[in-house]
């Protein structure tokens, strides 16, 4: 990367307002020129949704008065923002983009439901260097002065050492005191996954209809896991590709007969 | 898995009545007792989206009279309807899932926006095998019947064989005459991404807004990937996983001074 101030593409699936995308932005500003492009309303849970047949609105908006950078709100998802941020506002990719940091976690199977972890993989289809930021605490009024340590230290080791094709980041943040979290853990994603709840209800019209809800289970006994770290105090830091091959397969697939 | 029927769910991201879903219920009413569950509108590129911040109807409908397995539409997401298939109307998990026949390709890094994959994705990661079915056709008038030899095939296997704890697979189709698809290939995903451009108008109020277009780039010149299977008249079989760590930095990542 450029020895000069690098360009820092900022984004998030929580909206512009979110209290985590304005502690992300701190952060960077000291790290970076930056260009915050991000949805104008929550869009947890998105995935890697893109807009293709509705209308996308992205504008200009002001969110606090004394912020120097340009800030757009844009009314499609995480990976709409990488897009149209890279073709219609920037012109050119960014030297970096960060998404978050999310109101939740994002870690183990929650990578691909999440919005924020969404942009930063659209980035790195893009061959932009990019790291979503989660912290595991859901609430509006969410603690971020703790996380400013870890998102600045992973964010400078990447502007230094940049990120192989292919791969971005995955961290996520415990929710302690900047005394209680012990430092940062490099994890693979935990076996994980969520036992589903529906919660029926009646609407006044006599329609059924449902609330999804349910609970995590981890059951990878691993220690080298970010559920492990998350629990043990650790900022989990999980390298993440989309290359979704399962390349261990590839040679057993070939034994199948196919094609008798 | 049992030698009886197996119960088979079907589901996709075009919409239950889209003509792709109905080719594949005729297949798989041939290898098992089918039950559907299918979003009630089309969901293209929804990625894995789920509805977490909205309410979820799903009700039993009748497409066509002379049915007599059971169909239910959904207002949700794909991966929504394989989550409460599995919870509020099968009860237990089906012998397998399958997803499309999508109206369009899902080869190469199609896979991440795919609400088709997403669907067989979901299954996956809830312990059931799980095929994505796609064929090169947008059009809704699209020819399907050349596709059924294929899928019925391939479904073949996986009910004969299973599939390992974490893989699932993303069969892509050529849009080409029975008589000239030359077979099935053993793919991985090719290093394709989109070059976006975006349409930008103006509305009758004066307001900008964009639609988003692209042009698919595909610079990998592996013939063992999924765009050559495709382009020289084979259909493409992706064993695709959702373990996302990119395993292969885990060590370099390691040698970053992360807790300096």
């Amino acid at each position: 990367m450029t020895k000069k101030r690098p360009l820092i593409l900022v984004t998030n699936d929580d909206g512009i307002t979110a209290p985590g995308i304005r502690t992300l932005i701190e952060v960077m500003k000291e790290l970076g020129d930056v260009v915050v492009v991000a949805p104008d309303s929550p869009q947890s849970g998105m995935g890697h949704a893109i807009t293709i047949s509705d209308t996308l609105f992205c504008e200009q908006v002001t969110i606090k008065e004394n912020y120097k950078h340009k800030e757009y709100s844009c009314s499609g998802t995480p990976a709409d923002c990488v897009k149209i941020a890279t073709q219609e506002i920037l012109h050119r990719k960014p030297d970096l983009c960060v998404s978050g940091i999310n109101h939740g976690s994002n870690s183990s199977i929650n990578v691909i439901y999440s919005g924020t972890m969404s942009a930063a993989v659209e980035a790195g289809v893009e061959g932009i260097p990019a790291i979503g930021f989660s912290l595991l605490d859901y609430s509006l009024n969410a603690d971020f002065e703790p996380t400013k340590k870890y998102v600045k230290a992973i964010t400078k080791n990447v502007i230094k050492n940049g990120l192989p094709t292919g791969v971005v980041l995955n961290v996520n943040i415990p929710k302690l005191s900047a005394s209680e979290i012990k430092g940062m853990k490099v994890c693979r994603q935990a076996n994980a996954h969520w036992e589903e709840e529906f919660d029926k209800r009646t609407n006044p019209q006599g329609r059924d209809y449902y609330w999804l809800t349910g609970t995590f289970v981890n059951k990878d006994k691993g220690e080298d896991t970010d559920e492990w770290a998350l629990q043990n105090g650790y900022v989990s830091v999980v390298p993440v590709q989309f290359d979704l091959t399962a390349h261990h397969f590839l040679d057993d697939l070939n034994t199948w007969e196919l094609n008798d």
